[in-house]
Parts: structure tokens; C-alpha cells; sequence
């Protein structure tokens, strides 16, 4: 390494550290990119490798393949577990052992985890969806859960195994809905002879009072009647109180029996953010300057949902990607300015809209929240740019293979579970055991 | 369910059991197949898996997939713990239950599992490479070992973490050494710019004094010829002693410093063997008759490698996927036969040859064990067998694509690891942390 280029250390390879270090590529600089993952997650469609369409290696990228042609780009496998801002270092644990990793410029980018409001059992006995890994866990819990619904013989333990709950209005919560749904009456239906002709349910359930709570009031209505066209029932203004024993309480007085809880809503800043030594914003978020600079840091940066930052309206700017992506970019010229000594510059946010889908031939679209868009149209706009920001040819190839694979063939094509059946349950349904019975032999 | 139809049970979903459940999906019988996982393995290509050439997905299908049109076909996920033959019953664990499962004729189709002659520390301290799971641990050390390996600044461990030991010289192991070398030498190399200048070394060992024992001389010396020519150490007339501290003993004497042993050789019939109740031949298989029906047990039957059946002179039919197949047939044939008064018929075995790959262009082929083929015709021939055996149109595409892409831009599509660091260290490396220091820092 050139010992005279300065050192800016890249916590995270989301989005947001990514193209930091992406920008950062061919600069005079030497970058250090950490993360726990050998792979950058395309998130937004980490639910359809949940629900069996895609597979992981779809929607995930190797890290060190994205900079083979940058030398000034190292990778370092590993968890950050501290922040020693006056002396310009982190520690790292890496192989089992903690490693000392100093810098001239650091980049926060560890991103957001799901937010259980303090709520440890529903942490405890729920699926989040955020990562690669809860995606594998949600499909190895639906494929095994259907292996056992399809053998019962108890009628009330069926109906426990055949509903599914998703907490959250947003657009992972209803695309996961809708996907779940499909994922039975689509594709796996029919090869399950003994409980294909049972009724499924799946129930998305929001606190507030409609879906897609930034949308428009028709997009909100539309997703909701789109959502209910297939299936899903939608419960609104309840929020889910507790589970026990494999049933989730609502704040409404319904009591649904499931074994499967999926919680898409709430998320906060990633819990590298209480490191860095500063006193956060709401959310669990680091409160940055205009300039991406962690307030009071001057040289700490931080970007990405991670972030705190109000935009004119006084209201901080969302946890998206593509907030993510366009600080960075501001973030990695400003950190070059700061180099020059050059004046940095503020962060603006250009609003492209925001889409959600719900199934086959069926979505929301709010184009540069202006134009608003539903059904087929929505759909292929929603699969277009998802395949144009896929990263690498090979994924977006083996996307729209799939992608076209599952809708012409009614089939998801990712359903291989690994780990014994016996590994696969959730608490709540190991907790379940003795209370419930199967009839023995079939 | 038609009670009047016979019921056959079918242990395991690898060739045997599959071909046997294919062939009596259109008969008047009742067919359940128990298998612990919910896909059948293409196996020949699983040592691609655990090289990062493919993904799980590719040589891997869904069992209720297969039968999805065959009504008379049940599928249950479980593993089944004992053999009751007397009352025509076996007991099968299944979603943390034991279940009792009735037959009227019962099929034993458990497979192999990977012998290793009763050295417990090799069991402990090397990796199989029979099973999807077993690719999949593979892989996720392999990469991460890259990885440790990138950053470490201790020669001697350096040295230890680049070699790896392969041991075995029937197919799978040729197979797997000479994929391993090229993942470094051909994928990944230029992506570890700290390590990329050292040497890797991949280290086949195997206890007969040639390659391929079944194969003729020619082909043994050019398959051992072609893997020196791409870089793996063929090291023949030597057995693996013993491993301890991350250090394999070999029987001429070599100590060989690595954290990689990969157990490529001796299979012996699955322990579900054992529980049949009938005294098992060589390698704990069951002995049949040439009917397929187990020795002395008339509504058993056993087929592929965990059936012991000589041949006409008077050698074992070896554990290999055609033999199995060619037994399905057969078996499905004589149980219909059996089921209409019909008398049965006795094995023959017709065989087309062997071939294993070695590397880019690089294999050996015995065509119908009388045309030796060597290099790139051979390399192309077992590329096109391996397509066409494939189950199902899906796969055969993604594998195709998948090698095309692997092939044109010298990169190894499958290298999504998950799990934590700290998750994936073998025994060997843990225990290895406190004699081995690593520098900090970097």
C-alpha cells in the first residue's frame, strides 16, 4: 500500500458504503472496505429469496469481485466492535481474534436492523427479513412448515401451520404478503395432496390506518384492494401485542394461531452507531451535517440509514437506498474536497418515487411522486428497474431467467432446504410440542 | 388414499429410491418416499458446489417437484430410525416426532455414507463430500480461509492455510483437486492482492499406486499427467496417518502443514443398513438377491449403493450411480412382477463407461470400457453427459449458463458464504488459535 495516500476506512458494503468506496475507486486514496458478509445484498429483493423465487446468490454480489480491477480497494472480513474516534482507529473482529484497524477518514455505512420496539419476545419468536440469512430462515421455516401441515392430522394445528402472519404496510410488508400468498397458490399447491384444497392465510397486519403510509391515498387504496384481490387478508390499525404458545394477540382483541410471524416493519440504526461516541438522533441514528460529516467528527462521515439527517421539510430523509446511494456519492466527493482543502458541499435529495409489488401483475407506482401507476404497468416498471439495478450481467441474467421461469411455469425455483428438519423450528413451535398433538402414522 | 392398492415405501430420494418411485408412479400402487432432505442430489456435481462453480440449486430438485403429477406418490420428510420387518413396519422421525409407518413392500434406497475406517480424528477434522451440506461447508471454508489468508502475516501460517490436502484417487477426488486448484489459480487470485503472488498447493493422496483404479493404464497416467500439468501434487502408494494441530501425517513420512482435508475416498452403506436385521455383506451393505429382494426377506427390497450384489465375476457391482439406476429398473419391474404371480427377473448389468473432468478442457473418458478418450474431447463429452442427466429443463440451463459464464470469464459463479466468520471454523483452525499467532493489524 502507498504509504502516502491517506487511509479511509469503510465500515459496511450496503448500498451506501458500496459507492462510497465505488466513487472512492480510483482516487488517491487507500481504502479499507469491513464487512461482516463476504457479499453486498441487493435488499429489496431479498423477501423473493424468502419466499422461494429467487436464490440467494441472485440478489447477492461477492465484494472482492466488485473491485478486482481496484488496487487501492482492500476487503477485510470481519465485525467492527469499537469505534476509538480520538485515536482514529476501530477495532475489528476478524478470524476470532481483534484486530487494531487505524485511519485517516472514517465511513460509517453499517446500515439499519429491524427495530422490535423493545418488544424481546416477538424478537424472539419472529422472522425479520432484512439480511440474506433471515431470508434463508424464512424459507427453510415456509417449506418445513408445509412438510408438517401436509401430514397432520390435528385440525386445529393445520390451521395454526397454514396461517402466516406479516406485520408491517410498507413495501416490504406487502410485497412479502403477496409473495407468500403466491408462493402456495401458484406454485407449491398442488403438490401437496393431503392439504392443497385447505384454505391459506396469510394476514398482513398494520398500525396505521392504511398502507404505504408516504404514498398518495389512491396508490395506498389500490395496494390494499390488490392485496385482497389475491387473497391477503389486510388488518388495519391494530398492531401485534404479544405471542405465546403460537398465538399472536392484536391490539384489536383478535387472536390469530400461527406458527410463522414475519416482521416487516420498524427499523433503527445498526448498533455500531452507539460506538462512534456521539449522542444519537432518533432512531438509533448518527446525526450527520449537510456535508455527510458526523456532527462534532471532523473526520467521521456517515451515511445510509445509519445517518440522521433533516431535509427542508425538517423531516429526516428515509431509510432507502436511494438516499443511501446518492449521499454517498456526495460524501466520497466531499471527502476528497475536505483532502484539497476545497469547501464541501450540502446534500439535496432528488426524489425519484417510490413502487411496490404485490403479485403477478400487480403493484404501485409513484414516479417521481408525480404520476401515479397501478396494476400490469406498475409491475413490469417494478421488475424493469429492479433488473437495470441489479449489480453484475450474470445476476441480472439469472434474475430474468428466473423471474420468467416462475411466471410462465407457475413455479418458485428456489426451494432447496439444507439443516434437518429437526433444526428448522422457531421457538414457538418447538415451545408448541406438548401441548399439541399429531395423530401418529398417516 | 386406495386401500386397495399395495403400499410401498421407499427409504431415500438419491437414484435407487427415485428411479424405483419414478417407475411405479403409473402403477396401481401407493407409493410413499421418505427422504431427510426435500431434494434429490445430482451427486457428480456437488464437488462443483464446494469449488464455488455452482449453486446448490443447480444439482439439487425437489422431490414433490418430481412427483407433482403423480397422485399415487406421497412424499414425507423425515429420517427413518428403525426397521421393523417382521411387522412390516418402520419408525420415522419426522418434525421432532416419531412416527410408525406401515408397508406392504418396503424399498431400501439409503444410499452410502463416506467411510473412514474407524479413525474417528480424520471424521472430526476433514471434510466429507457426499452431500449438499457437505459442498456447502466446504465452500463457506474455503472462502474464508482466502480470506485469513489475505491477511495474515505469519509465513507459516500463510503456508498452512494455501494447502489443501485432497484425499482419494477414484473421480471425486481428481475431480475436486484439480477444481480446487483452478478456483484459486484461475477465479480468484487476482482478487487477493496481498496473497495472490504465493503458491498454492493442492495435494492429492491416495494409498494405490495409480489414479482410477478401475480404469485402464493409459487413461490412469494421462488423468495424474493432466492434473501435474495444471499444478496439483499427485502423491501416490501413501495413506493419511493421522492430523493433529494442523498437520497431516502421511504414511512415507510427509507432514503436510494445512487446515484443508478433504476425505474423497471409501464409502460404505448407509448406517440404515444396520437396522434391516439381516447380516450385512462387505462395506455394510445388504446382500440381495439378484431379483433385488434383500437375502431371506420377501417383501424387502434394497437397490444401489447400500445393496451388496456380485456380478458374474464374482465382484461386488460397484456403488455408482448407472448401477443403481439399472437396479431401480429392475426392482420396479420385479415388484409389479411379484405383486401379478409374475416370475422375476435377475440383474444385468449393462455398462457405458466411466469418465472423470480435471480441469478447463482437461478429463479422461472409458467409453463403454473400450475407447479411451483423453483431454478436451473427453472434457466436452462429460460436460454434455452431465447436462443431459440433469433432472429437469431448469436446471440443465442454469447449469449450462453457470458453466458458459464460468468458462468465458474464468469466474466461479457460486461464492455467497453465510454464517459469520466465527461460525465457520473446523475443529482444526479452533484449536490451532492458541499455538498460531497472527500479527494485528494490517
Amino acid at each position: 500500500m502507498d504509504k502516502q495516500n491517506p487511509r479511509v476506512v469503510i465500515i459496511g458494503a450496503g448500498f451506501g458504503g458500496l459507492f462510497v468506496a465505488k466513487d472512492l475507486a480510483n482516487k488517491p486514496v487507500d481504502i479499507l472496505l469491513i464487512d461482516r458478509n463476504n457479499f453486498h445484498t441487493f435488499t429489496p429483493l431479498v423477501y423473493q429469496v424468502a419466499t422461494c423465487g429467487l436464490d440467494i446468490d441472485d440478489v447477492a454480489y461477492p465484494v472482492r469481485k466488485i473491485f478486482a480491477r481496484n488496487d487501492n480497494v482492500n476487503f477485510l472480513l470481519g465485525e467492527v466492535t469499537d469505534v476509538i474516534a480520538d485515536r482514529k482507529a476501530i477495532t475489528v473482529k476478524t478470524n476470532g481474534e481483534t484486530r487494531i484497524v487505524t485511519y485517516d477518514y472514517l465511513v460509517v455505512a453499517a446500515g439499519s436492523e429491524t427495530n422490535y420496539f423493545g418488544k424481546d419476545v416477538i424478537k424472539q419468536r419472529s422472522f425479520g427479513l432484512k439480511t440474506a440469512e433471515d431470508a434463508i430462515k424464512i424459507r427453510r421455516h415456509l417449506l418445513t412448515l408445509f412438510e408438517r401441515a401436509e401430514w397432520t392430522k390435528d385440525p386445529k394445528e393445520l390451521e395454526a401451520l397454514t396461517t402466516m402472519v406479516v406485520v408491517g404496510g410498507g413495501a416490504t410488508g406487502i410485497e412479502t404478503a403477496g409473495a407468500l400468498y403466491e408462493l402456495f397458490y401458484v406454485a407449491l399447491r398442488h403438490e401437496y395432496r393431503h392439504m392443497r384444497d385447505n384454505h391459506i392465510r396469510v394476514i398482513l397486519v398494520e398500525m396505521a390506518d392504511s398502507l404505504l403510509g408516504p404514498y398518495p391515498d389512491r396508490l395506498r387504496q389500490s395496494a390494499k384492494e390488490q392485496l385482497e384481490d389475491i387473497g391477503v387478508e389486510v388488518v388495519l390499525g391494530a398492531a401485534v401485542e404479544g405471542i405465546e404458545n403460537n398465538v399472536v394477540y392484536l391490539s384489536d382483541g383478535q387472536e390469530i394461531s400461527t406458527h410463522t410471524l414475519i416482521w416487516a416493519t420498524g427499523v433503527k440504526g445498526a448498533s455500531l452507531a452507539e460506538m462512534v461516541g456521539v449522542e444519537l438522533a432518533r432512531g438509533a441514528r448518527i446525526p450527520v451535517e449537510p456535508t455527510m460529516q458526523v456532527k462534532g467528527l471532523d473526520t467521521v462521515y456517515a451515511v445510509g440509514d445509519i445517518a440522521y439527517l433533516e431535509g427542508p421539510d425538517g423531516k429526516a430523509y428515509p431509510q432507502q437506498i436511494p438516499v443511501a446511494q446518492q449521499q454517498a456519492k456526495l460524501l466520497a466527493k466531499n471527502l476528497m474536497r475536505q483532502l484539497n482543502g476545497e469547501k464541501e458541499e450540502s446534500f439535496q435529495y432528488f426524489d425519484k418515487g417510490m413502487m411496490a409489488t404485490i403479485g403477478r401483475q400487480r403493484a404501485v407506482a409513484w414516479v417521481f411522486n408525480r404520476y401515479q401507476v397501478t396494476g400490469v404497468i406498475a409491475w413490469l416498471a417494478w421488475l424493469g428497474l429492479h433488473l437495470i439495478t441489479l449489480m453484475g450481467f450474470r445476476n441480472r441474467l439469472s434474475v430474468f431467467i428466473n423471474w420468467t421461469w416462475n411466471y410462465l411455469m407457475f413455479d418458485r425455483v428456489a426451494r432447496i432446504v439444507l439443516g434437518r428438519p429437526e433444526d428448522t423450528e422457531t421457538e414457538a413451535a418447538q415451545q408448541s410440542k406438548n401441548t399439541l398433538s399429531q395423530a401418529a402414522g398417516d
